[in-house]
């Protein structure tokens, strides 16, 4: 299994709106991608690893697929959707991770 | 429930013993936390979004507790044998990241 994260990266003027985000874009992403995608987890940054240290990402969200060529076929058929509607919840880029599940 | 992730930064020169980490480390992580651990999981970094971009990280580790509260208190207690370990295993300097899981 892989996983693809996608971490927004905090800042002091980072905005992102989790409502629209669990309510409409994973959604969203949830319908195009169908059952290439085996699953999805949505995590809220809270705090770094010191005491008084920000979250290093305001938002992940992390997507499981078979494999990176399952995921790169789906993505490339509904990516103009889904990165048209970043806008609509964040003014972050997101930073993007694939990994290979291990454990 | 709440996430701490532990994001192994890549870089040219970064070494990660995935089979040490695997095997010895996070089994004595799992050991030490005992009971309060309430799920864990490894990723390898395979690649970045885009074509020839190198994962942002070269490993990261999730791990799951029931409150924010409740993951200090036993780390509090291990930290040091958790932390002394690390060099075993790679020459990088993990970054924390602590989440609220909303999905």
């Amino acid at each position: 299994m892989i996983k693809v994260s996608v971490l927004y990266p905090n800042a002091s003027d980072a905005t992102f709106d989790m409502g629209y985000y669990l309510d409409r874009h994973m959604p969203m992403v949830r319908d195009l991608l169908g059952g290439v995608l085996k699953g999805m987890n949505v995590d809220h940054g809270l705090a770094g690893g010191q005491p008084g240290v920000a979250a290093p990402y305001i938002a992940l969200a992390h997507l499981l697929f078979e494999s990176v060529d399952a995921f790169q076929a789906v993505f490339d058929q509904h990516s103009g959707a889904i990165l048209a509607d970043v806008p609509n919840y964040t003014n972050t880029q997101p930073t993007v991770q694939i990994s290979q599940v291990k454990l």
